[in-house]
């Protein structure tokens, strides 16, 4: 027996609108067409919307997972002309307006593709077999119960060149994950291993920030850069510029230039790459691995399908010639303008035009960089700034208290207890001599 | 460097004392002999203490996983004769007090065991493979990404049978463990269920609890018993006395009468057993899979080596002949005894004496049942006094506002939202037919 809401969805008549991914784009897309006469289905392979930019909080264990996720069921469930379906989309068949699933195919009248990015490893096998990646919350839970294990680990080490690469920490990109990890490992130096691991030196945990140009956060002003790099600079991290990773085999990471260093954990936060659907080759832009689409967000050489978010590569906005930043913000205005346009007739739709309302970035407390139209703060008020703006955009009112008790707990008792380790007991085989300097 | 502490801590010439185990008795132990002439050494497989009592609300998704969580180096970090070590002890040589892990031999001069127990599938090993379980969070989580996506893949299944199958929740074992997962079930059956599958008839998800003998909460009073078995069944869960299972292949569960029940998911919560460590063979009982100790807590046919909590079966106390229940007030008791004969002489040490304080488990909102001494209560009352002495008694203050606060939430809103499915996408593989009804 089906309920009478589900009864009710099944009668609607309206146009049907499949909306694949419930990233910032996509959700933004379902909560502005909740209501308005179209019959909507989000598909994802996840059942939660997850809040990427807080995932490197849960990574350094200051946030827990389920504060920064919601599940689509819940945002959905008071939406009458919207539902969720949790599966994994394989391809698209635009000449019959059909969707291929895991579960089957779905009929469409209206596709809009908001699969986001992924990380780009640039085709470099080896280190995508071997570094961490921060694109979900299991790479999230998986780094956070890497480094307590290496932690751990180190103990056991009575070499000083294994412990050394046991606590070295290489985050390669210098972009806003990159540069928060790093001021997020930083902290979890200064606080967590320093008073709870009293037979380590935390000055042996050494963590290396890789990039390959020559300043931080190449999206901000050059201010905000240098500023980052001050801050993480008086944390203890090292910055290397224009060094470019070749390989890395688990142990050892290998740069161009022909030097490396030893290390048992890298992470990639050097680039993303769109999740682009087989089966709309016409429209994908194989160097920038994202869909073209026109000034209206309408994928190339489609009539009704509309790619938004990363995945996405609008270059007629005129400010933005080589398109968008794959950032929320640019997702979220995608997603408000596609979902106003579907509401008129096709003559009277605006083309998109991005408005930067600025960038931000936290590197530790008190400790924040922010750019707004040529205006630019660093600094306590920043950082103050970040967490408001990160607050309020979070989906639920739980998950907003749940965040804000965290960071008032973490930042006022420095402890960090949110160090759960779910993954099987010490992965990594580096532990080489057993010794037994406690109780002996 | 070592830091100063660890030097010190090093330097200490006190007894040295290894704790096998963070649990209720183990992390009693360690509390109490802080800052006590004693060089203790705390070890665990896991880096964190978990309360099992409510670890059903995490499979349940009334409780994130680390508000039930507190990482062990954070509860030594303040107590300087206290250190702690994530490792696996594999056996304890009690002729050379050498306990042996994976990560070498530590000497000791007193030993206690308090390594807790495990899941009883008294040998079967089909069910073993086959059914959930619920002592560690790792299990616990396992079982929330479970049911969800048992609801998720019973909306692709047109067929009844499998459907009903998907939906077919059969939890194994009357005691609090059962009582308390399947009351938690109901409610999401009434709530996430009915509201946010619309698709999916909520009376098709059946909630059986299967108990061998003819009443739930056999340690409880009949009119708590009885009580518990009102409170299920107004919330509509099938309880069914004197059975007993045999097998389960995963399909299908069957029982001892050659009855049988079609089912995808079984949670095993029909009994325990002590986790007992090779080389103690003369103080360990095969039956009780327990070392047997002492009235002072000392395992049988060693000087120094001690047993508490579940592991150990205690026969001298004239009130419970067969041995004390394996709860955690009465792993604590015997803790706080075996802390306080440690410091007197051998002659004047006492024996130990359980308190039994009574029980309590709560079924449903405003539906618990709780016995004192001869006296019952049930209802609200009892369900507010289980919420304000489990609260009190987790572990760090942090941990305490995260459960109150989650409680409200879910209880005020009833929207249990921390539903994430972190686990491999649809890992059971009996989605038989792909069917679009959603937007076809």
């Amino acid at each position: 027996m089906k309920s009478q809401a589900k009864i009710e969805y099944d009668r609607l008549t309206y146009p049907t609108v499949i909306v694949i991914g419930g990233g910032f784009a996509g959700l933004e897309v379902v909560q502005r067409l909740a209501g308005k006469p179209f019959k909507v289905l989000l598909l994802d392979r996840q059942n939660h919307h997850c809040f990427q930019p807080l995932l490197y909080q849960v990574a350094t264990a200051s946030l827990s997972a389920d504060s920064i996720a919601h599940p689509f069921r819940r945002t959905v469930a008071p939406m009458p002309n919207v539902a969720f379906r949790m599966t994994n989309v394989v391809g698209v068949r635009p000449a019959d307006n059909v969707v291929v699933t895991d579960h089957g195919e779905l009929h469409y009248d209206i596709l809009i593709i908001a699969t986001g990015s992924t990380t780009n490893f640039f085709g470099n096998k080896q280190v995508e077999d071997q570094a961490m990646q921060l694109k979900s919350i299991s790479q999230a839970l998986d780094i956070r119960s890497d480094f307590l294990q290496d932690f751990e680990a180190a103990l056991y080490l009575s070499d000083e060149a294994h412990q050394r690469r046991q606590l070295n920490f290489v985050i390669v990109g210098g972009g806003p994950t990159g540069v928060e990890l790093a001021g997020a490992m930083a902290e979890i130096r200064m606080t967590v291993l320093k008073n709870e691991y009293l037979e380590l030196d935390s000055s042996q945990m050494m963590i290396h920030l890789i990039d390959s140009g020559d300043r931080l956060l190449k999206a901000f002003s050059e201010k905000s850069s240098a500023k980052a790099l001050r801050y993480l600079e008086e944390m203890g991290v090292k910055v290397n510029f224009g060094a470019r990773v070749t390989g890395y085999d688990g142990d050892r990471v290998t740069f161009l230039d022909g030097s490396h260093m030893d290390t048992n954990t890298v992470i990639w936060a050097a680039g993303v790459r769109g999740v682009c659907l087989p089966g709309l080759e016409q429209g994908f832009h194989p160097q920038a691995n994202r869909f073209n689409v026109d000034a209206f967000s309408k994928v190339q050489g489609t009539a009704n399908v509309y790619a938004i978010g990363d995945v996405a590569l609008m270059t007629a906005d005129p400010a933005w010639p080589k398109g968008h930043p794959q950032v929320a913000p640019a997702a979220m205005q995608q997603a408000q303008y596609l979902v106003k346009n579907l509401q008129r007739a096709e003559k009277e739709r605006t083309p998109f035009g991005y408005v930067d309302k600025g960038s931000m970035a936290t590197i530790g407390r008190y400790k924040a960089v922010l750019d707004v139209r040529g205006f630019h703060m660093g600094g306590a008020i920043a950082w103050f700034g970040w967490i408001f703006v990160h607050v309020m955009s979070l989906v639920s009112f739980r998950n907003r208290v749940m965040v804000l008790f965290n960071w008032a707990w973490k930042y006022m008792s420095w402890k960090n207890t949110i160090r759960l380790i779910i993954r099987p007991y010490l992965r990594k085989t580096t532990v080489v001599e057993p010794h037994s300097t406690v109780a002996s």
